[in-house]
């Protein structure tokens, strides 16, 4: 097969985690540009994987022959960018959330079905052969009809204050994963979100009226139940579960370790921590985008489609709306 | 030690755990009678364990030399035997939850204020060997300041329709552990309580306003946040676990099981269903009724005061309300 | 049903633990007396659990009416002992190993024999609820036909100096329970062992011809085989697991313990050190007890024959005679 | 860095795991070229990864322009590839064992001696990220020292009939891998080897002189014990784990998953089958040959020498021998 020649737009943390996986580890892929409005970082990342850089991404989408472009810029550039693939007629593999308000998620839905590139939303769970396994056994009826989905999320350490001001709040910006695989397991959209968060360790978050914990439950439209749990303070580490309750069963997704050692001493077993997102998600990051390419070589229907993006969005926003008014939130489609 | 002479009101499923484990496993108790309305049930209690029977919890009071009443009736009935107690001057051991209406739980938490009998609330988590253990590290700071509490409950079964029908619905019923809990484990009182609840599974539960699976949401008055959730349809057995983060880690009280085996094969690898609340809990019942014979011999303060009882009971009660209205629920105290 | 009536020869460690579990935990027994040479020791034990004292075992018997004995006297006795029981025609419960030489054995299992006497081996892991179930399970086909047995026990701590020396060796004092759990759960009989040891950590055992960790390899009849595993120096605890594999699968028996915590911070996640085996075996000794109740009460084949106490004892000795000689030792029968 | 260029020789199972690892999967190799006997295989190889082949290594050492070999052809023909290779001053990393016999394993060091080519045998787990944690953690004392190792090594299937005969037997084909652990975790060499065998599923491996289950017990030089335990009947799927007990702690490799489903159902809750080796050491035949790389570019001293790799053998066919004999074998060095 021939490989899919990606560029990469936006190469902070997690777009330069896509550079060096299409560069190394994608073996459907080939590498040919980033982009990044920061020169010093463009240069970097281009030459450590010998590839060509830009500092605008609508200059690598123009100038460069390629099959597809990751987008992995700050939230609030999403739509314009999305629109210069649009413009280009290139497929798109774009980093969650889908975007920061519903109006730009509207303008993205809408530019994608209007234009018909092929787009993909990076919610890269649904690459992980763990939610894969339990999605598969969830539709094979292995727990039965799901009742009750409960998912935790807790990260060790706050982003930097720049991060936590643009970011649209924990439920926009970490719970949208876990929201999104509630939707994905459950099967069913939800018609009502009741949300609350505390700020408990790090004052900066209330600065900028975020939490660094929080809770949101939903309801589905079946009248299912789903409870996502967040953390941005959690001493010990990453620690990642997701839980379904079916009438005939449940299906857990625990955390997940690269080793399997167990020290015992006096003072009891100990187990290392469990590793960060960037480990424990590595396997899912380059199927994700092995993913896309197989998407962009043959594939019709996406694998995460912008309908799907705005849907996690829309639930979101409403907890976030709900945590600040102390209300149940109700959404009509 | 003399053995504490004790009766037992109420034989049905968790008075006659009460009366045969004070009758065999308690070491520092005697059972001297038991007493239930059902002249059959309390004749063949009583004929098995060797004791005195009654019909009557009052004629028992009068009549038996005893050191203490453990009451197992309905909840309803349990302010008119507290007050029995109360005026026969005997120390009580009153299964959850204390009552089923404030109205109710305030006229026995004054009954015991004002009398000064000993009293002590049937909360058997509080004598597990996990969640003592679980206390004494948080107190201990082990995990730093707790932050959010979690506690799941699911029964394999649904009980009989006319218990569901006295139960006060799953909050006041099944909730009320994990309420108590809660309360104990963070040390702090609640201030704000949302709850919602389906019925998904068993369509009696609906019929008497209750629900077979729920979520309640507490914020605590120092802002911590608690996660109870419960199921009647939990197809896969007796599922209890209870975690508690706090700001430097995090504790996690697991399911829990009498043997130690894994069975491999070509399925993969088996572990039996976790064991029902009587095999789970059965340590903890002895340690309640040995610790109740410790309070009435010497303790002056109630190991779980009526106080506490009627904490838990204010929540759950709550939670019921918010449940129904789908609306926040703020607490006074 | 009556309560059995007991008298305990031997207060030391185990005899005490049987004493008290018989006088409190065990329903169906009744402690009526205890007997040991060091009156100090009896008189102690007698008093804190309200029983006569004695320092002749024989006194015992003749002066109480007693329907059986738990014999836990040091390991060289047992033999003039059980004779006494015999005389008597008493029930015994004898605890493991059934001797130290095969002469004794070869004594008491004729004695127990000719007299006709009730005679229970004290192998308590046979009444442990997780072994019992390996047991059942590999009866009834779960693992399919047995092919490898696999056991590992390690104590904490060394055993006094003087215990060692009057010990046998740590394949006939320690091994001796899982050379048994191993002949029961394989349904096979030995004949050919291997067997090596070493003093690793504590230098007295080599002053006694003995060591601190020790291995022996077990060929069964059927050509199954068997790795016992023991060590006296396992400075994390006591670790007590066994596994059997069969043609279609695996059982194991891992470790247990009596809660269910975990602690998670920035080190990672820990569990408590597994219990010591007072508290891992408590269940199996007041089963063991309540069994041998009902074997004097009711039963007709022993439970744990005076035959295989006598089997284990002599794979052991074989064991220890292939540790010194360093070669395969043979058994005929 | 520049991309170390590979040939591979022998491409069956091993060998084309190895050249599809370095083709994809391995960053710093290239892979340029495969030869092996079987034309259709060579030519099947080549094709799918886009490169050369060949039916004679001997060609393809002299034809390419390569920096290394990785050689995995049966293993009686190792030490003449590897000779082939000293010819061409080419580094080499061989597939494990090293040889069948001590004589071409003492050909081969002396070959690699003389020449001072560079060396490295193909102990996969040395790769490993849990066995590399595990050196590391006894190498800073974690666990004190080191008393007792043991290993248990369990294939699903038994290997074809074929591969038996010409295998060495299942010390010398299967454990040299756990005895390689073994000398490597304890850090001494070992004096002395017991071993015994069965063939209890598989008539098949009696037929040529090997057993389908089969333990060897190790006295180290220090006095420290280890247990290597292998079967080719595993019912349940591959099941591989190690254990280091040291004088303050010990150490356990266990199982590894990809995934980290739980399914509870009315059964119990099951696990999935520990994964295939090809799965569970993936990562660490990527790390190898990543490794062999290094060493090739920079290294000085083979990460895993020749010595190394006969000390091995050595044991395997003392294991045999023993296994063959029923006595113990002592090793000169």
């Amino acid at each position: 097969m021939k490989r899919i020649r990606l560029g990469v737009c936006g190469v902070g943390r997690i777009g330069r985690l896509h550079a060096e996986n299409i560069a190394k580890n994608v073996e459907k892929a080939k590498l040919v540009a980033v982009a990044d409005p920061i020169r010093s970082l463009a240069n970097s990342v281009a030459k450590s994987l010998w590839v060509h850089m830009y500092t605008s991404p609508e200059e690598m989408m123009k100038k460069e022959e390629l099959d597809g472009v990751v987008v992995a810029t700050p939230t609030q550039t999403h739509a314009d960018i999305v629109q210069l693939a649009v413009d280009t007629h290139l497929p798109v593999l774009l980093e969650k959330p889908i975007a920061l308000t519903m109006k730009d998620a509207n303008k993205i839905v809408s530019a994608v079905k209007r234009s018909g590139i092929k787009f993909q939303v990076g919610f890269n769970r649904r690459w992980d052969p763990s939610y894969i396994k339990a999605k598969r056994s969830i539709v094979k009826g292995k727990i039965g009809h799901p009742l009750t989905v409960k998912t935790c999320a807790r990260d060790p350490k706050p982003p930097p204050d720049e991060y936590i001001k643009g970011s649209g709040g924990i439920f926009v910006d970490q719970c949208i994963h876990d929201i999104d695989v509630a939707l994905w397991l459950m099967g069913s959209s939800v018609r009502q979100v009741w949300a609350t968060g505390s700020t408990l360790v790090y004052p900066q978050f209330s600065r900028y009226g975020d939490y660094d914990n929080a809770i949101a439950i939903l309801r589905f439209s079946n009248s299912a139940l789903g409870i996502i749990e967040a953390s941005r303070s959690s001493a010990y580490g990453y620690d990642l579960r997701t839980e379904v309750l079916g009438d005939s069963g449940q299906l857990s997704i625990g955390n997940w370790k690269e080793d399997s050692i167990r020290l015992s001493t006096k003072n009891g077993t100990m187990e290392d921590q469990y590793p960060w997102f960037m480990e424990r998600f590595a396997e899912s990051y380059r199927r994700e985008s092995n993913g896309f390419c197989d998407y962009v070589a043959k594939g019709d229907a996406s694998p995460v489609s912008a309908e799907e993006g705005r849907d996690a969005l829309r639930i979101a926003i409403a907890a976030r709306e709900s945590a600040r008014k102390n209300t149940t939130i109700y959404l009509s489609r």
